[in-house]
């Protein structure tokens, strides 16, 4: 096996705590072990075009602690279905492969979300490509690892967040509201609905009825807890699929609010409900920032990981967290497969347990 | 001078970090010079409604560094003017009074913002109450005072949301814009804005241009800085006075994405200037959580003042922070007029001369 | 199997983030599953003293972000070996049990440390009690647990330390040295090290030399790093088991400036490296306040975990986390048996690959 | 008057929050009026020995967060009295003016605390230099402003630790001591104890009984509340002027455990009031990190003013906060006169109204 003397680094997809602490563990343990690390701009659209940056120890000193990526990123760009004109694309996945040769690069690390992976498969599937995979998403959706680094702070904001929000809404004798990320699987809400002492969830994977969240808060009233926190993932949906809006509009359209699933759950709690209730939407505050002692750990492992890999010479993998040890899954077995939280998660149960309701 | 043997505290308004410092410093420093200290619970609704607590030191033991207030707030509820069924109003303050006499209340503390001062004053001059008022507001628009508690906290929280935006505005080249509270003031962006390093910082008293925002944009693009932050207060207004939207909807009414000043903004910036804009909303989180150490120590100069007050006989007046002194000034000199940033404000000169943008 | 119906629970030893979460935990799991739980105060002296109180879910409610423990704890009071005078000891233990009885009590579940955890087994060896144990330790040093609840926010505050000494470390050109908790385990000043990017990590595991602590110093040096961190566990020593300080003292008694071995190696360092160093012991500050996202879910898992052991009728057992799921083990198995970090240690390993010394 | 085309910053003394942003501001308001910025490197060490860096608008991009000094700084070094060989000093201020010359720049400012302006003032006096000076110090102990920048960061800091201390004192029913910066001024220890809720606060200016500290203990004790914090500055001194040691040694010199203020109040109110006692000691960790949003637009705010003064050709003088403006001061009359709290302080008046013990 021939020994790789330079590899390639590129962040792709969307910000998340913990990608400038993998590019440092990269680029540290690359050159212990005499490998010449080289940074792509500004994700896959970069490689297209032809960016680069070095990355020597001096690169990547005191950047451990910041959020964002040194690196640059963006969450378009696919070369093989690239943006050339104004809704126009072309295959400029070549291009790609040969701007990697011409600097001599052998292997290219790609830390990124689903999206990521698949454009890393396709160019191992097409071109051969060495490409090593290091999972990111402040989700936690990846299949084949039982964390993504950035999560664990996107938690901790969302934590904050309800302690704050709980101070108001117990003052207030309100329903108070908090959305977060999570488009198809609710890690973020569930997490943090935990964390910070939410009496309701509401997930993607469960769906809910409205009156349910109400009965909770009555519940409470009657316990004489005159408030309630829920947390909603971006994506949980009513029963039956029918978005709230719809029992909000009904004859009244000038009554329109329109927002996310937060925003709209609010208006359906406050006027079904009878309780004066807020919502507030965590948006971008999630994903900046730096990251937490957990997602700095584990992000210096993965790049610790990925630079034994590319020692290895084993590729078409990605690096994955399971039993609290480093593993390499290959890349097509996760590439695509979102991954959800399973209806009977030791989390779920937990938080069923304490009287959390999910609103089913 | 018949000396004050028993005081009652309320809270009113919306939350705000630091009102529970207030409650503890007045029953401290009152337990100290043998005064009795009641509360009333949920503002002015409490008093109308009869709903009282003790206060001991026991009951204020560990509140400091908790948001919120123990007595529970409403921005509801005048009792010149109190809801009595489904959009019908009664005058009830004679029956507040009652409350109060009841209980051998003397002297009335009342821990609020401007509308809070409002009903204070009306008591004052219509029963010859005697009140004494304890500015509260995270907006700080009340006048005559230097300083509201509740204020620093707010711009603090502020600020941190505007280090989190900053590493993912840098890392995807974008635009990104925090709305912030006030409506009629812009004290917060204005303050939040300096201290997160924003690039624009719109308000309420300075109309802004679209154009000159943009025009910012670009010229930190043509210096290699590809991303731009700005900070926009919840009531900052176009020139002319028409609202952004009106610039967005133009033909095309299924475009229209309602939402603040905030969002607006950004798809204005989006649309016009051709450069990925995100917008983050603020809310709630601004006004919950613990006080910074500022609002802690102003907070319970505030409660103590107001102690101060109650024993001199001095009655009618606002504690107010004056050149680094708690001073007192009648409430009918503050109260209905809240307090805009002059334009010709220290802060809005030094952050004109490192180049920020007001969009005028 | 006869349904339990009141169960016990104290918290014994040191104070620890996340107490309340697994008290809280507790209480609402049992009440949804009819079960009552009273509290013990103080530790097991407050067993011994017959000190109790009731743990309703108005007890509980709030106190989830909230540091300590509502019980209260410490770290003395053995009720087998129990202080009856000065210097005098007597095993009241049976009066402990008797107290239970008295109560009603048939089941106790015991939240500490390694400590709490030898009492309780002999408390199911001599009297045939039915305790449960649930890990609690900031130091992380218990066996059969892959977690303990605590260790978690210990490392988070030790890396925000870390954090604040890095500026001033580099504006300075200093070495700082931090030195945190772990007497004969050094799991947090690992974490903490790696997590705030110490480039020297000094355990009770690995003997060190202060000869590869001023190499790595100057190593940097010569790479233009003009400053360097390290961490320090308390109970880290140099090999040949000699104290630090008896390099320092030879010949000139009078210039010993005692203090633990952080103080110990910044003089040597200081001394003997020739540049300027300065030590910060971070003590008491690592185990108080709120925990991390982290701590409370796991928190929260413990005390339903150890509900649902009450509720199956299994005993002597203490919950832990393996492979992300709770489990449970017999506390004979883990009682006086600290874990340290084996030298296999996969994070060990990381940080040596990306250039981390430990001072061998 | 002519105009000055370009100026050299510096920082000196200890590290200190906001120095960057100070730096950030001067770079940014500099550079909108056609002023040129020199960087010194590593304070007055740095003039004599010629080291320079560039300060364009790229190189203060993203320094407002951040702690430290990006110019490097010392707390050593005076060129009137410069360390040339062990022990060995001699005058080389003639070369540092010199230098400055022959780089153009006909103006300094210098960030520093009262070591650096004394050194600034005798530049002035000797070589007529235009000096220009920005207060800086955590202690808040200088003369001629209200407030430095550093200051309110470093009370956040000690505040925060109390609020950990705080659960844990109350957990295990103990008096927690924690000791701060301020050798002469008691400033920090005064804020942060009011912030933090401290029962005693002891500060340089008001010379301490241990009775009295005890005595509060005992008095909170009486009051159901079994635990008591103390905020001890380092330069605290018992009432006679002897040291506390001397009250613990007597008779048993093997007894001794040295340390500073902290640690010995702790063990004499162990021993003398029979209560567990434990001191932390912040060290370092008050002047690192990132600044709080108080002192980032002080710090913003006095770079502006420096600039403003420069343009204005008014030089001598150092930035000072009075009555929320930004006023000069001549550095003659602030230089090496430190500014101790005044006794009839408003805010030691209001801590005594609350029942805080100043151990008198």
């Amino acid at each position: 096996m021939k020994q790789i003397k330079t590899v390639g680094v590129l962040t792709g997809g969307g910000d998340c705590p913990g990608l400038n602490a993998v590019i440092r563990s990269i680029v540290k343990a690359g050159n212990a072990c005499g490998l010449t690390t080289l940074g792509i701009k500004n994700g896959f659209g970069g490689l297209v075009n032809n960016e680069w940056t070095q990355l020597t120890a001096q690169d990547v000193s005191g950047i451990l602690p910041r959020g964002g990526t040194i690196l640059g990123t963006t969450n378009r760009d696919n070369p093989f279905h690239f943006p050339v004109a104004d809704h126009e694309y072309a295959d400029l996945s070549a291009r790609a492969v040969t701007n990697l040769q011409q600097r001599g690069v052998e292997a290219l690390i790609v830390i990124g979300g689903d999206g990521s992976l698949r454009i890393a498969d396709e160019f191992r599937q097409k071109y051969n490509l060495a490409v090593i995979a290091v999972p990111k998403t402040i989700d936690n959706d990846l299949p084949g690892t039982e964390r993504t680094f950035g999560f664990d702070t996107a938690i901790s904001i969302a934590m904050e967040a309800l302690d704050r929000l709980h101070t108001t809404a117990e003052s207030h004798h309100r329903v108070m509201i908090l959305e977060v990320m999570g488009r198809y699987a609710g890690w973020i809400a569930l997490h943090a609905g935990v964390a910070g002492g939410a009496d309701c969830i509401l997930l993607p994977e469960i769906p809910f009825r409205i009156s349910s969240v109400i009965n909770k808060v009555r519940e409470r009233q009657q316990q004489e807890k005159m408030f309630s926190i829920a947390v909603v993932a971006e994506g949980a949906r009513l029963t039956g699929g029918s978005p709230v809006v719809a029992r909000i509009v009904d004859g009244s359209p000038d009554r329109i609010r329109l927002g996310g699933i937060g925003n709209q759950l609010a208006q359906a709690v406050e006027e079904e409900g009878r309780i004066e209730t807020r919502c507030t939407v965590l948006g971008h505050l999630q994903r900046g920032g730096s990251p937490t002692a957990y997602d700095r750990i584990l992000a210096t492992r993965y790049g610790v990981a990925a630079v034994n890999a590319v020692q290895d010479g084993e590729f078409g993998c990605m690096m994955a967290l399971k039993n609290n040890r480093i593993v390499r899954v290959p890349i097509e077995q996760v590439a695509g497969k979102p991954a959800n939280i399973p209806l009977d998660d030791d989390l779920i149960r937990a938080a069923r347990a304490i009287g959390v309701c999910f609103g089913d």
